[in-house]
């Protein structure tokens, strides 16, 4: 077992479920090394389950997540690194809606104009592990047609700086909702932390999303996590980073969409610089040639925007020297054992 | 020869090179179900060929492109189809640049600070087509990379409605400087006409460009451009759209970038609704989950994003009742018959 | 009559009334020194004279302008001088409407959106020139109320630059649709020459607007304008300009709102910085506690943002070496002319 | 004494500064009806006191507010009203600075540019309050001014609503670093009530500063603040609103400053669809001819904008019942009595 992360199993349950980051107590402890797995509720808190439930009826709140754990030894100034081992639905089904007044097709509380909202309406989709499909079906009319599975978690954060408690629908340095499709299994994600022992929650799974997630609503549904939790001392993060097996990601959460835009492209031509040694204007030069961007919503209260570039233009330079490989390593491990020797637990529920 | 459409051979020269969009006469005419073969020159006009050749000492003017061009029979209300079968580079570099005051990461005349300029900095890649790619070389110090070749035009349009003229820098619905790398060869551009004989031009290659061109340039070049030209008969387009083999793409241009990112998905959602007899609201939501959207530009005067779907995911549904298949068919046989058989030109030059 | 302005009449018909800034035959010349005289239609160009005239019905065009009126001796690189001596509405009723997808409050074709647009609803203004006041009337209800009568032109330009042609509509550094209330009698524009004799237009007059123009419509009214011009040779202007007796004001036009304001902003930092001999930062400072700002419109295709500061604040300092106290001067002068000696011509005409 | 308010005195302590709105226990009870007295401190905690303490060398925290005070029997969905009896300068000099990356005409965290910082400047301004005025000092150079002055305070604010805790540097709904001119004495006041007592805040004193503070700063200095607090039950407000004699006022915060544009002229639109009885459309149609904007902050994390209109333009109604005239005479009867009669306290104390 020597090298092999422990496991740290957590059950969900509903005061496990919070609506901000910061400002709460821990609901358990990850070490630096270790596993996490859990679950999480869809941004309905399950409370919408037929298209009949409409979600400004049937709901309090919104956009539950699971935490705040505590990572011992993390300190101001050092970065958090989750690895997604796994994001696997749940649930067989997965609700979206339009919610009135929300959403990048429709005035909002923040672009508001006169016009009363539009209908709210629920679609439900059938998702299927096996197939890695999900299932449309329009509410009018008997269109039906499948879509890939791309499970995602929107939201994940720490606790945001300067004593700040900040709604879980906001995304910004802190991480939060962010709602990029790219945060998906096999992937890293970095945070800087902000106060003592980091306090990181996780939720709002998606079955998948559009890249800006027009309406405002992915596929939301409720997701078994498995995460390895590292902690980078010393080297801060200023925004919100992903690291994958061939690529690496700034995001930028800001309004208007330009400047989630402009902070994503700049910090990846900052973090090109200093992994390459190039000088600024030439990173700024080269990911402008072959830098990747996309948005990840435009419809929470801060949008966001992320850039890419491909870790072989930078010609193999990794991030927080090589921590994302090293992560996958023990994942694949620990996998490795589950399936072929002693597993140290297991995830097979559904939730209901 | 039945069946094959005629080619339109244009040779470039210096007269034909235009600065705007409207208010020009034509420099020839090409039929509706002609193709056309010229070339475009880069956007510094080749002045600038080597690292020491300042944009802002060695040009006067910026973004040339060729044309217009005449399409008789095109009137207002109609669509200008223009499908793209080879945009080849025509010399072996390329060029881009820092330029002051221009880019998405430097105060400019309208995001006015009271930064002096970032250094104006020129760029030189190496091109090759035989291997598809060109090389990236850094300015201080040694690094360089091979970034896969991806050619482009960054501006594509026909004259603008209301009897405007606008600069061949701006785009807007009329197409122009769209600065998008989805303008690539197999494409087919949609652009609705505004004057009789649509009027358009083209030009701006660029050998490749990353997503939302950040530093404001591309990797600029000459290019040899095979185009077949159509005409959709009373049918409007309200913004720029492009088809590929296997997706739809609308185009909005405007700031800030969230109103780009509108345009193009309130594009995409009422074109998918139209192909497919979906409400509206079905449609914004099989959007929502199956789009994809990225930026252009985020530099040109207006900000330009396009909006992506699958057409697997509209059953097959096309646009404009097939005319995309229709052109890269035809583009097909000219293509045999040029290779086998008695070719009506040659594109063999490279431009000095 | 040495010293006294020669007064050139121009009598509005309906050829004298164009829809673009640039691209056009000049209907007149006025000589640097002389006084214009001539009369604009309302943005509907008169054809909105009940409330049952909905524009969208009865209009073709929007912000019909009079002009282009040459200036010999205007080049690029020069300034032109406009000083307004009278703005005076040409009949006693003014309209105003809601126009569909047009305004700060409701989806447009930039911010599109999938609501339907708001009810397109005419009012009806009584305007009292004696009394100096305007009547509401509201549509629905009996309430009305007086309005101060303040009258302006929404609409002063000159040909724009880069051979480009724009529709009135627009307002940007070349002037056009500027849409602001400060643009009252007794002012003086200053707008950048950009082409040889300026080409000038004015039109769109409103007995009054709020600042920002909410609804995208003023209190549209013909008016009768005298406008002295001058030309400041060898002196170019990088963004409208007004000078009133006590105040400088810089004009942004952008999009998004904040571009309009920091445009604005700068040069009014920098042109206080020019004629105080300020360093830009101690400017800076100053124009932040001193300097006023509010918006002329947020509805246009570029929004509009005006920057003040007293010229108290500056010790008297004015733009252009006094130009606008020597204009306002020989317009007290002419006035005085009129009023007690050989008038050079009535305006007394209302127009129907 | 019956029908005069109690006065609660309250001696700013270090303990009673904070940096953050929601969060925090009472400093003490105000019970609606009473009038506080107590201090701010400045933007820089005092620790900037001449023009060599740089605020990035000085400073570990920015912006603190005295409080938070609870008002017993505030609920959510009530409105809290303060109404500024007094806001005097407890100092007789003001500092201003340009701060690394924060301002409209720099390059920021959010609008992230490669550009380093614009040199950080402090300048010191005399406050006169006999004369009412402030002297403004170039630091290069020996220009000199005088200005008004015109004292206010640039933060107030309630806990925010979803148990949120925003930074002291924030403004949003609850109120918060407004940053404008018009909350000066005389006016009041009206926040929306999110949490059990209401908990508010104060500070961040102005001697003045210009309409959307360009530079980031104002001309900060503590203050001496009389404010009168009432509750109006059972009546909730959407977003700060600001009433005087003669005015109301709607404070929208968002970015970009269009979206702060529509939020205070959607809330100004409805409110006085409420007052008068208008239809919204006819409402909306009144406050765009009469309604004044301008902006109050253009650099905090949500810019600020304002929406006014004349209540002699809405036949005198005003808002909430008459509270602002009632809280007035109040405080002028309070005034009387201190002047005349048995003064309940002093606020003669100079802080240093």
């Amino acid at each position: 077992m020597s090298g092999l992360p422990k496991v740290v199993e957590h059950v969900l349950t509903e005061p496990d479920l919070t609506y901000q980051f910061g400002g709460r107590y821990p609901i358990a402890e990850v070490l630096p090394g270790q596993v996490l797995r859990t679950s999480t509720e869809d941004c309905f808190s399950g409370a919408v389950r037929t298209v009949d439930d409409l979600p400004s009826k049937v709901c309090q709140q919104f956009n539950p997540v699971t935490g705040p754990f505590r990572v011992p030894g993390a300190e101001p100034g050092d970065t958090l690194a989750l690895h997604f081992m796994e994001i696997r639905p749940a649930r067989d089904w997965g609700m979206s809606a339009t919610f009135p007044h929300f959403g990048a097709l429709t005035g909002t509380h923040t672009t508001a104009m006169l016009h009363p909202a539009l209908p709210e309406i629920v679609w439900q989709y059938d998702i299927d592990t096996t197939a890695g499909m999900i299932r449309y079906r329009a509410r009018r009319g008997d269109y039906t047609v499948e879509l890939p599975l791309d499970p995602m978690l929107g939201t994940v954060g720490v606790a945001p700086a300067a004593d700040e408690v900040r709604s879980s629908i906001v995304p910004d340095v802190h991480g939060g909702n962010l709602d990029t499709p790219e945060l998906r299994a096999g992937t890293s994600l970095y945070l800087g932390v902000n106060v003592p022992g980091a306090m990181f929650s996780l939720g709002d799974g998606h079955a998948r999303q559009g890249q800006g997630e027009v309406c405002g609503v992915g596929v939301e549904t409720a997701m078994h996590v498995t995460v390895a939790v590292d902690v980078i001392k010393g080297v801060p993060t200023p925004c919100p980073r992903i690291e994958t097996d061939y690529q690496l990601i700034s995001i930028g959460a800001a309004r208007p969409l330009e400047d989630a835009f402009r902070i994503s492209q700049h910090d990846l031509v900052t973090w090109t610089a200093q992994l390459t040694g190039l000088d600024p204007l030439d990173a700024y030069q080269l990911v402008s040639q072959a830098g990747r961007a996309a948005p990840g919503n435009v419809c929470d209260p801060n949008y966001t925007m992320h850039a890419a570039i491909d870790t072989a233009v930078l010609h193999g330079a990794t991030g927080y020297g090589g921590v994302h490989q090293r992560l996958r390593d023990l994942a694949r491990g620990l996998l490795a054992t589950e399936l072929f020797g002693t597993s140290p637990g297991t995830m097979s529920g559904t939730m209901r």
